[in-house]
């Protein structure tokens, strides 16, 4: 069985997903693409050869099983809200909406159209980072008590995109509440956060901050620390280590080269690989697979709506702690 | 020059300390011990041919610059008073005392006698930690904005220990909150803290935690995150991370044995070095060159009675924070 | 320009080549393939939408700009011959033939075309093993001295295709005698080499050995040590080292995974990645980008004919060193 | 009980063991020294306040159980002749000397008098290279079939040394000859040695070689693979792996300092210990507590006389092949 694929939104995040499904993803293929900026799409489907077609209702007509949501985070419900009631399986990039109530309104039409949705915390299929749920899960570090997690940008995206990437917490750190919750296998309680703008005072001009130190109290007792920064000057940072009784697990970074250079002055290894196109490539080519795995058999989808909403509720709680200097219980914001 | 050395306190630490002071560090002698079990001090006399003295008079008696104050933490304080009136050079070990109105009463007569005084914080004399502060220093991470230490030992102490220890902020997490402001090169704000009790119920009913995690922000903006616990079941893990605007400096872990050994199964090495006598040899020898450099030349102490003092409130504040459920600010400690 | 290939032979290698060049190889697309094997080509032809034609003069009618010989080694120099005189520039896997008169033959004909010929040894293109490669090129080890190459494939090849790989120093260690030459830039004067049957005793029945160490000396007075093996439990081994005056470089093995699991028992980490076809990915597709590059620009190919004939006869020299227990010149040989 | 010890030989290595034994080997004391220099016998006699004595008998009658010969290698077999009548036990620098006839009249006397006796090849006691040995030992690499060694100085010794160091081979090979045999528990039957000058051409002037390959082949089918040179800028590169059926153990070098720092240009490590007095004092230690050991317990010597004069051979081994470029069996030499 081939699983066909409408993809909606041609942005960068868009052409890489068209282009994984319609050429390296075994069992899938792309049946047609949109955007609202019909060059967007037209030159995916040039790319491609697949047809690029002038709205989302004609996105929702073609023959395909599957439809992947890559537009603009503030489409994703409404992109969600109509594949679901065309019947389609839903991949939905991350996050879902920066609004629960928004969130809800899309859940709520996937419940009732039964359809499958997966969102695309890609992070989870890092082989590296995977290993380490998995040795949590299979109790390789016994009880966990705490997960540290370092997530640093090489370099801060156009400060348009800031204004409108609904801060930090949401925009960059949903993945790793994501992976808070992954690793640890439990819910979060609290939240404390402290930000800092250090990369660029536009950014603090905008209304964000650019460096943040997290914890998070998870209802199993662990602990969690995050640091986040929007750059590093040696390369895309990301590591996640658990540590419990019984041992410790952690995912160690990918390096551009596996090489060293011994000199008089000490040895040397390259720079850590770029940003996210390069060192999560392996995890967007597994994340599709276990999608169109799920599709296949009818088996639910490895990251559920809910796994897609919890992180956006610790995002605000974050940004309540940070701006009223307090721990934010989780109930504080989701009653 | 010999620096001759009078050494009080015999117990693991103090014998240590007389050992390599005797025998390993240049320009140094021991010309008497003292302890207040006359075994303890008698053990160390015969290891190494010197005189056992039955009273802190004595020991103060005895022809010598300098004194190493290695005796329970209740006791440092009258030892460093007394010491500062026979005009010794101090080395003290940390904690100066879990009273800061005794450790102000110590620094006092410290002052008044105008004698040197070093605080036993060894691990900066760990040539890996070292250079992550000295990397730093002189600004090859460029603006400090981030620090992560994390800092777990083998397995707890006694339980009769921990109940005489001050808690694990002031008994264990001091040497993190040093190793905070050193690496940072600035004071420390405000202490966010979570503890939890996972390794041992008894830890619990001893009115301590024994997990903990805790967020520091800096004088100069940076933020500092220790995780600390009193078991690793893979050997001591210390880390030391600075991270800042041109990059990024980390201490990492020393294996047993520089080897490894692949299989079927994978690449395995060695677990770490067992605790600290093992893993911090070199910083109790590098720290001790470093006090009698500055006897013998006369120029200020690598640590100072205030660098003592400042853990100190940090670690009380840390166990309010835990507390009180809240970040506590160092001024409310400290007026 | 897209640069259109009709790919020779659709084994296990010519239909990964197929692959890449026509999705994944930006500015090429593969226009036909043809195998002896109607079956095989049928299937390549299937997967990716490009028609299978029946003989090697079809292929070679079709319109396209390069071939890429991808057949049984005995039959590479027959296509180049008929390739070169079709004006085809020419992709040819290694090695060119077992018969250095053979690949004379061949040499001959591309060079009487004056059509593009690049030999396969794609470990050139490996970021890990180029990187060696290129610091010696830029003097960052300074004079080179000492090579040394370590190459152990994860399991022996099946006993049938042992009979007639050409032996273990043709078959395997070809590929680490282009490299010895890629990395010290010099040519090979002498071959030591000493063989085992240490894997399989049916290796030693078929004449070959599958155990091996190799001594190579070079022009510039560089000293390469090779040492091969069929057969490592742990992966694909694949190193190599250059030695000189100013340092030293080194490629490191890849691991399955990045992450390490710490437990009592000490650190683990994963196995190496399992075989060539992952270690080398990226080897294979940047060898593509260099050879379509080449074809559009005009530039001479990376890997030369003459490239492609000197491992063979580094190869026979190991060959006939190992049976006659001396060091053998390559004079010898090569008259 | 404590193992007294005179200490023969004052120069460097002589100086170390003096201090080691007296000061930080447990069971062991120094009871006099003695150097056909009074001033090398004095420093030692005033640092460790240790009787010097005039002359080796003198220092024979001194009341010991053992004595370290640490004088220059020609005067060894003089010194063990000496120490075995007086019924000493004997540790011995290697090499024991470098005329095989003057080796077993040593070996002779020794047996005779039915006196223990150590040779000091110290790198079997090195934690890293251990090991390695025990994986072999335990069965946990399979059957080895592979050593590689490599072994490289930080800077070549004074030309006046070159010249009565009794050549690369015996001087600095010799360990790695050694490790060969420890590492596979075999002995050795042929030699393949080439050899270049690539570090100072007054070396080569000397007579001797400064850069060279080695190829070893063992009793039990196993091929040592070593390189040595004189000199390498980033430190003393220190290097052994056992490969077999079953997996493969290395040891890893040290670096200066255990910390990395990340900035735009890579990731930047240490360069190695300087050499074998950094790199290798755990080994001297361990050696002298696994000596001391025997002693006290009347056990076998980790390292016989035997052990001692079997490199010896090899290097001579090695030495005619590179001069004849031609393999060389053990047999040839060792009649």
């Amino acid at each position: 069985m081939t699983v066909r694929f409408v993809v909606l939104g041609c942005g960068r995040i868009g052409t890489m997903h068209a282009e994984y499904l319609h050429r390296r993803v075994s069992g899938a293929e792309v049946v047609g693409v949109f955007d609202v900026s019909g060059d967007s799409a037209g030159a995916v489907s040039a790319e491609l050869g697949v047809p690029a077609v002038e709205s989302l209702e004609d996105a929702l007509s073609l023959d395909a099983e599957a439809v992947a949501i890559c537009t603009s985070t503030d489409t994703h419900v409404d992109c969600m809200v109509a594949a679901a009631r065309a019947g389609r399986a839903i991949f939905c990039e991350k996050p879902i909406s920066l609004d629960v109530a928004e969130v809800d309104r899309g859940l709520r039409a996937v419940e009732a159209a039964g359809v499958p949705l997966h969102i695309g915390f890609n992070r989870r299929f890092d082989p590296s980072h995977r290993s380490v749920a998995e040795a949590v899960a299979r109790g390789a570090v016994g009880d966990v008590e705490v997960v540290n997690i370092t997530s640093r940008d090489p370099a801060p995206p156009p400060i348009s995109y800031i204004a409108v990437s609904g801060g930090i917490f949401n925009d960059m750190a949903i993945h790793d509440f994501d992976m808070a919750r992954y690793v640890t296998g439990s819910e979060v309680d609290s939240v404390y956060a402290v930000g800092r703008v250090r990369v660029d005072p536009a950014i603090g001009e905008a209304g964000d901050v650019d460096t943040a130190v997290i914890v998070l109290t998870h209802d199993n007792g662990a602990l969690t620390t995050i640091d986040i920064s929007r750059r590093a000057v040696y390369g895309y940072d990301q590591r996640v280590e658990a540590f419990g009784s019984a041992g410790m697990a952690q995912s160690t970074n990918h390096h551009e080269v596996s090489a060293v250079l011994a000199s008089g002055d000490g040895y040397r290894q390259a720079p850590l690989q770029h940003f996210f196109l390069e060192r999560y490539a392996v995890s967007y080519l597994d994340q599709w697979a276990a999608f169109v795995d799920a599709v296949e058999h009818g088996t639910p989808m490895p990251v559920s709506g809910l796994d897609g909403r919890a992180p956006l509720v610790i995002g605000m709680a974050a940004k309540k702690s940070m701006d009223e200097g307090r721990p934010v219980q989780i109930s504080e914001i989701d009653l």
